[in-house]
Formats: structure tokens, C-alpha cells, sequence
């Protein structure tokens, strides 16, 4: 064994290429990165990181928005973007084999060649790998009826601390043959295991789709017509809300005008034989207390419409520097949520874009300050960001609803676990990784 | 403390109802059964258990068929089955919190008051508990459309094997602060924690469903017609399949003929707002190959045709004693796994029944045996049994798709399992119950 690992790279740019992800959050220069060329490298990487007592910081795409993957002092990065091959793709079992480096667009791409696709859609899936989907078990718009990405992950194949191999879950829709590792392993933020394959579940395309979008006086009353379309029994397949804050700063940066039809935008879409008769459905609910509506099954013009969600985060971060929250309630206390983030943005003097996955509950404030004063986050950003948290929480919901918790919410984390939850953690991350190498210091 | 936990009833009625489950197997007598009266009481006897290191197996209904609940030599059966309360449950969310003996069915009845349904629909429904359905992960019919035991599970609180209490998951739809402790806990046969309450997901009931039975000549061509119905896509709600050889037993017990029509019945529910046209649907690609074939969109008519699944267990149960075996494999490689049952069958000359969940691959071979040869399990039934999971596993499929491992398949889980899963097991256990006191002897 030597001072690195096989196919170390220790040229400054590889290495500060590894100290940060998508969050902002500055890590560490990492000693080193290997890009892994196959398991077996992967393999030697860990058994080299057991012998040597050396961390290390698994890395996907680094499309991350909690810090997960940035490199910590001391850490070798160990980058498994390169493990990229779609293995298997079995149209009738619906079931695809791939390595974790798969960008998650290819794979739905394949996938919709057979009339397939892959449904955990985080709007980072360009960016984003697998293996990071399925260790932050990412979520997305079409999470409120397709589910998030463990419910797309069937088996693992993954390498532990000390280089062994573990296949866990199976190639069938079903199984209950021992603990289910596998979900264990799903969000587990490269804490445990580095997943190096999966065998995840493909879903047939809808035949059709039909969209929704209404603009209504604020975001109150479009918080309770979602929750109408709840009550009335109906499944969107996107279920999006947007702010006022958010649809004036779309309009600024795009030269749209949402503003004028309305204080909040909702987005809905619904698939299936029926998508357009459910989409009247849908469209009569939201109609009755909306102030401008519009419902189409026209490809390019759902294009159009659902445009003004792609859109929003780019749109703020034009104009400052932004913490990208993530906090989820439950569903019938989304208009308190809203109502509490307004009170906070109002009292810290600090500006808070909230747009939603609003059939989950699932809200991601965008707390943002002026670039002109740096890329530290301000204390009173921080604040207003510590005060969601805990309206979260009070609200009986969770801190982080599809980011993880990565660097950035660990303490927040411990409180949401308690003790014995906190206990329990740190009694299974030393059962597979009792000399704490992979990734320490995050996720909880 | 005592040399008995608080409560205990050391009457030998009382413990002897506690030997045995519905898989027939019998266990040992317990030291005593205790009947918790709430969740203090369950903590009460943990921390017992724990200061005299005394084994305590979990009992729920009691209706599980893998020996799961059984008692073993020197332990104490701790009963929650009267812990039943429907806590609360919540229409706008489709959130239910219970206690873990409320009857499945009952919970599923709740629901229905309020337009939704509990979608897990174990055969055993009038039977079962729903903590025994989450600590076996039980599937049922309705799986193929809308998941598993662990898709309804959002939360749990549990008493871990020291009385300390945890609560897991949350309240929301989504959320990933943390390790997936719920989804460790589902699936755990009793062996890392008890659990005294589950926050669960509700689903809008259907707006109409409609129902298609077929025949076909044989069970290949059933289950080829099956796999068509996956490769055109359509997504039934029920999908069931059963051989010849339990055909033949139904028509003998209830005086049926279903035999006359063909030699397989394949059972298919569709639901939705399109459930007649999605049916319409199914019909065609059934019809191309079926003797015969029925459609029908009147519940009544619908529930005479899915009798026949209904009916098969107990028209079994009539003439022999049976083994249930549970295998489940990819769905495309259903008809492969009948026919090497078959083959099984004919070579050691026993007799097995074969029925399917076909839409998930979890197929049900009933291995019978004369009850004249009495309860133990004899050696040509047991062989040819562990054929059948050879069969399972060299097909890419696992022994148990929805039953569980318990006492009866603890041998052949190890071979699925393999030495690192197996590890892995035992760490995790470890982590969560130190010194071995939950349902030891269970499940790997
Ligand atoms: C514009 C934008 C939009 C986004 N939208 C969404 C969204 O809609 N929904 C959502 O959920 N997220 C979203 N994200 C966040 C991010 O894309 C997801 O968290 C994604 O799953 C991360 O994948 P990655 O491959 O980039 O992982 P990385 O950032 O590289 O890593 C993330 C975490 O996973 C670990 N990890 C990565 N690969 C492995 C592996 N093979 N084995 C073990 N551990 C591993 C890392 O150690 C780290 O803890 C968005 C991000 C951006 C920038
Ligand atoms: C006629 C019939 C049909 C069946 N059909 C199906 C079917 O379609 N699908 C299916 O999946 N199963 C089926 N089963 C099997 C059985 O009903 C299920 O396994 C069911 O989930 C067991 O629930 P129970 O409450 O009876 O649990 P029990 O039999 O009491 O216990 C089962 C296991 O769970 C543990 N356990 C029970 N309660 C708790 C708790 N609160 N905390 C921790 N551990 C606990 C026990 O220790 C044991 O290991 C059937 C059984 C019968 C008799």
C-alpha cells in the first residue's frame, strides 16, 4: 500500500473541482481524487481507505444542494461518475441494470425508447447521477404519483468501508427475504456504502397527458384549492406552486407577465387514458376560486405554462445569491407553511421565494441575499432559514423533503431525530462502517 | 423485578395459543404470554426482558405462515393485539395513525367512510394486525397496482429491545432527514423492535373498477398471456393466475366447474375513471389466446369470478395438509417457474397447487401431503419444497415475495442472503438488540 490510492489525482484543478457541490457551501481540498474505472477500483480505493484509516467523500455528479459530496480535510474524493453503463433494460420486466455514474436523463431516455420511462424527475436530471439520486433518494415533480426514487430502486450492489461486496433487495417486484438494506442504503447521503450498481423499475409512458395552469389572487387561496383537488379524490401526476415573490422575479428576469394574472400560479398535470377529462376535473376545482385558468393537451403549449417552474430558480439566482430550502409538510398545513415563511421574510427583513411540490407538501423556500456581499451566507439569511426549520417541524413536517441533509442542516437534523433516533443512527453507521471513513461528518 | 413480567399469564391455555401461528409449525411453550394494555406496559416488559435477559417474541394475529410468531423454548410472547385504536385518521392528508392490532380489514373499513381505501389487502385481512403486516411486509392482490405493506408506511414508533422508545419517518409524504429506519423496521419479523404505532398513507377508493376472467388451455399459455398484458402496457389493479391442478380442487370442493372452461384462470381487476375501456383493453390480449373469457363491470358478477382465488386455499385445505410456499420471480420468467414446478411435481411425486399473484411474478405453490401422514411435514413435501426454492433462486427470484422468512425458510434465506448480507444482518441486529432478546431464531 502506498500514501494513495490507485489512479490518484492530486492536480489542483481535479482537487478543487471536489471541494464544493451545488449548495455553495465551500468543503475542504480533498488529498486526492480517484475517478473509478471499474468495482474493482473501487474496491482497492476502500480497502486502500481501511488500511490507511483515510475518509472518503463519495462524488456523482456534484449536482447536491445540502453539501453532501463537497470534501472534507484529510478525504480522498472518490469520483464514480465515470461507472456510467446502462447494463440491462428488460422492457417486460420493466426493470433496468445500471451503474451509479448513469446520468438519470439517459436513463429515461432509454427507457423511452421501449415506451418506458424512469420516474424520479429531479429538475437537476441532467446533472445529476443515479447513485446520487439513490443516495439522497431524490425527488421531483413527479414524485406526488410516481413516488421518489426508493420507490424506484429494487436491488443494490454496493461496496462497504472495508472493500466488500453486498448485493442487497432482488431482481423481482417483490421480496421480503431479510432486512431491507436496500432502502437502508437509499438516502443514506455515501455514509454507508458506496453504490457502485441497481436494478431499478421502469413504468409504462402514459398514453396521454393534459396540463393545468391557474393564477389566483394569492398564495393562500392557491394553497386551498390544491388541497381542494385533494379532497376531491383527484391524483395529479405535477402538482407545482409558485409565489408572488417568485412570479414578479420570473417576470423580471424573463420579460414574462404572470404577475398580472394573480398573486400565485398553480401548475397541474395529469396523465393516463383519461388525463383530459381528469384535467377538466382538476380545472373545474381550481377554477372556482382562481382569477385566470387555462387547460390544454397541447404538447408545446404544457411547455409554455409549466416553463414558469423551470424557471424559478434560475430567475432568482440572477439576481442574488440564494440558500435553496426544502422543508415538507403535511399537505392540508401547506397554506400555514406559506402564510409563517411570508411572516419570517417580513420580519428578518430577509427575501423568501417559495415555490412548492404542492401535493406532497413539499416547499422550497429560496432565502437570497445581495451577491455584493459575498458568498458567505449572512447572519440574518441564516436566521430566516433556522426560523422555516423550525416552522417545519412545528408544523409536524421535516427539514428536508428530497435534498438530504448533507453539511448543511446536520445540527437541525438532530433535533428532528431526537436521542434514541440520533442513537439508533450512530449505532447502524458503526455496524457498516465501524472506523467512520465514508463520508463523516455529514447527514446526521 | 420479578421473576414474570407485569402481566403475565402463565395459564396453559393461554401460553399454548401462543405455540403456534398458521404456518403449522409448532413452537415451543412460552414461559408466559403477556397481553400488553398499552405502550407503557409494552416498555415495561422490555426493560424486564432486558434486566433478565429473557427472549420475547412479538405476537400480533397470529395469522402468519412462516412461524414468525411461534414461541420459542424459554421466552415470553408479548401479545399487542389489543392495542387497536384507529388513533386518528386524517382525510385531507389520506393519513391514518393506529395502534398495531387494529385489523387490517377494520383500518381498511375506516377508510372507506371517507372515500379511501388501506391499499395492502393480505388474503388474511379479517386476520391479520396491521403491525404483524408491517413487521412481515405483507403483500396481497391489489400490490401489482399499488404496492407493498412498505409503500403505506410513512412512520412507526417502536420499543426497542432496552424499552427505549423510537419514533421513525414522519408525519409528511415526503422526507429524508436520517437513515430510512421505517423501512428497516418493515420486514423485521419481530427482531429489532416492537412496534406500538404506524402513521400510514390512505388512497382515494376507486371511482369504478371493472373485472375480466379467462381460460386458456394451460397454465404456459395463462402466463404467456400475462406477460402480453405487461407488454402492452396496461397496469391492472388485480392480476391473479391458477393452475390446473387447483382448479380441479375447487371444482371438487364447491362444485364448480371451472376446470370445463381450460386448464389455467387468469383473474384481472381494472380501476380508474377508465376502468371498462382499460378492461376492454385487457379482454383483447386475454382473448387472443383464451377458452374462454368473461368482462364485467357489476360487482356482484365480479365477485363470483375472483371467488374462485378466493376459494383456493381453504378447497386445498379440504382434502390435504398443505406447505404455502410463497416464491416470487421476475414476471417474465412466470411461466418458466410453473412449468419447473411442474416438473417437480412429476418427479417426486407430490402433489402442488399453483396460484399467482401473475402481475408481480409471487407465485403460491400449496405442496400437500395426506393428513393421515399427520402434522410433521413430511420429507417428500419438505424436499420438494426446497426444489421449489432452488427453482426461485436460479430463475433471479427470492423464496419469500411476501410471507416472510420466520423459523420455516431461515436455512435457504442464508443462501439468498449470502455471508456479507448475512453479516450485515447480524451487525444491524446487533446494533438495535445487543444482547439477541427480540424473536430470536427468526428470520436469518
Ligand atoms: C438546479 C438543481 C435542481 C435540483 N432539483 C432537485 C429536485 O427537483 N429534487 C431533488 O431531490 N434534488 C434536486 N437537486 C439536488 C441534487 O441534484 C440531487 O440531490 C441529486 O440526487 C444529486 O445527485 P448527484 O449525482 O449530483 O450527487 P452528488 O451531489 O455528487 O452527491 C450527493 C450525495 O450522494 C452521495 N453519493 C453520490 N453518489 C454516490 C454513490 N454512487 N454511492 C454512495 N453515495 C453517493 C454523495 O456522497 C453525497 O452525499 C437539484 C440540484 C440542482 C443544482
Ligand atoms: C388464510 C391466510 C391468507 C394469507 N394471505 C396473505 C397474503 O395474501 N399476503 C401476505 O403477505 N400474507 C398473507 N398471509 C400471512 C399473514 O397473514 C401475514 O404474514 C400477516 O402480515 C401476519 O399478521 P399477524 O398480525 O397475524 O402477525 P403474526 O402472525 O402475529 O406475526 C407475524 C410476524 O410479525 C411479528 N410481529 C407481529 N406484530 C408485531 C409488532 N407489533 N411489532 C413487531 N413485530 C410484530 C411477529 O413476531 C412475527 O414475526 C395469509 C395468512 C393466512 C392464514
Amino acid at each position: 500500500m502506498t500514501v494513495l490510492p490507485p489512479g490518484a489525482l492530486t492536480d489542483p484543478a481535479a482537487r478543487a473541482a471536489a471541494t464544493s457541490d451545488r449548495s455553495g457551501r465551500p468543503g475542504a481540498e480533498p488529498l486526492a481524487v480517484v475517478r473509478a474505472v471499474d468495482v474493482d477500483h473501487v474496491v482497492e480505493v476502500l480497502r486502500w481507505a481501511t488500511s490507511t484509516r483515510t475518509p472518503v467523500v463519495t462524488r456523482g455528479g456534484g449536482s447536491g444542494l445540502a453539501g453532501g459530496a463537497v470534501a472534507t480535510q484529510g478525504a480522498v474524493v472518490l469520483d464514480v461518475a465515470g461507472l456510467d453503463r446502462i447494463v440491462s433494460l428488460d422492457p417486460v420486466d420493466e426493470i433496468a441494470v445500471v451503474e451509479p455514474g448513469v446520468i438519470t436523463a439517459d436513463l429515461d431516455a432509454a427507457a423511452r425508447e421501449h415506451g418506458l420511462f424512469y420516474a424520479p424527475d429531479p429538475a437537476s436530471a441532467h446533472l445529476s447521477t443515479i447513485g446520487g439520486n439513490i443516495a439522497t433518494n431524490a425527488g421531483g415533480m413527479r414524485c406526488v404519483k410516481y413516488g421518489v426514487t426508493r420507490d424506484a430502486v429494487l436491488g443494490l450492489e454496493v461496496v462497504l468501508a472495508d472493500g466488500r461486496r453486498l448485493a442487497t433487495g432482488r431482481g423481482t417486484l417483490k421480496g421480503v427475504t431479510g432486512y431491507d438494506l436496500t432502502s437502508l442504503l437509499v438516502g443514506s447521503e455515501g455514509t454507508l456504502g458506496v453504490i457502485v450498481g441497481a436494478t431499478l423499475r421502469l413504468r409504462p409512458v402514459p398514453v396521454a397527458e393534459a396540463t393545468v395552469a391557474a393564477s389566483f389572487a394569492d398564495v393562500e387561496t392557491a394553497a386551498a384549492a390544491t388541497s381542494a383537488l385533494a379532497a376531491a379524490r383527484l391524483v395529479p401526476s405535477v402538482l407545482e406552486l409558485l409565489d408572488a415573490c417568485t412570479l414578479a422575479t420570473i417576470d423580471a428576469a424573463q420579460g414574462t407577465s404572470l404577475s398580472a394574472r394573480g398573486g400565485a400560479l398553480v401548475l397541474a398535470r395529469t396523465d393516463g387514458p383519461d388525463a383530459a377529462s381528469q384535467a377538466s376535473a382538476v380545472a373545474a376545482v381550481l377554477g372556482a376560486t382562481a382569477t385566470w385558468i387555462e387547460h390544454t393537451e397541447d404538447a408545446a403549449r404544457a411547455d409554455e405554462l409549466l416553463a414558469a417552474r423551470r424557471l424559478a430558480l434560475p430567475s432568482i439566482e440572477r439576481f442574488g445569491r440564494a440558500l435553496i430550502e426544502d422543508v415538507c409538510v403535511p399537505r392540508s398545513r401547506l397554506a400555514e407553511a406559506v402564510r409563517g415563511i411570508e411572516a419570517i421574510s417580513a420580519e428578518t427583513g430577509v427575501t423568501v421565494h417559495t415555490f412548492a411540490h404542492a401535493g406532497d407538501g413539499n416547499l422550497h423556500p429560496i432565502v437570497s441575499w445581495d451577491p455584493r456581499l459575498g458568498d458567505e451566507v449572512p447572519e440574518d439569511v441564516q436566521l430566516a432559514a433556522d426560523r422555516i426549520f423550525d416552522l417545519a417541524l412545528e408544523l409536524g413536517g421535516t427539514l428536508t423533503g428530497e435534498h438530504g441533509v448533507g453539511l448543511l442542516k446536520r445540527e437541525h437534523a438532530r433535533r428532528e431525530l431526537g436521542d434514541t433516533g440520533l442513537d439508533v443512527h450512530r449505532a447502524i453507521k458503526h455496524a457498516l462502517d465501524p472506523l467512520g471513513l465514508l463520508n463523516p461528518g455529514k447527514a446526521f
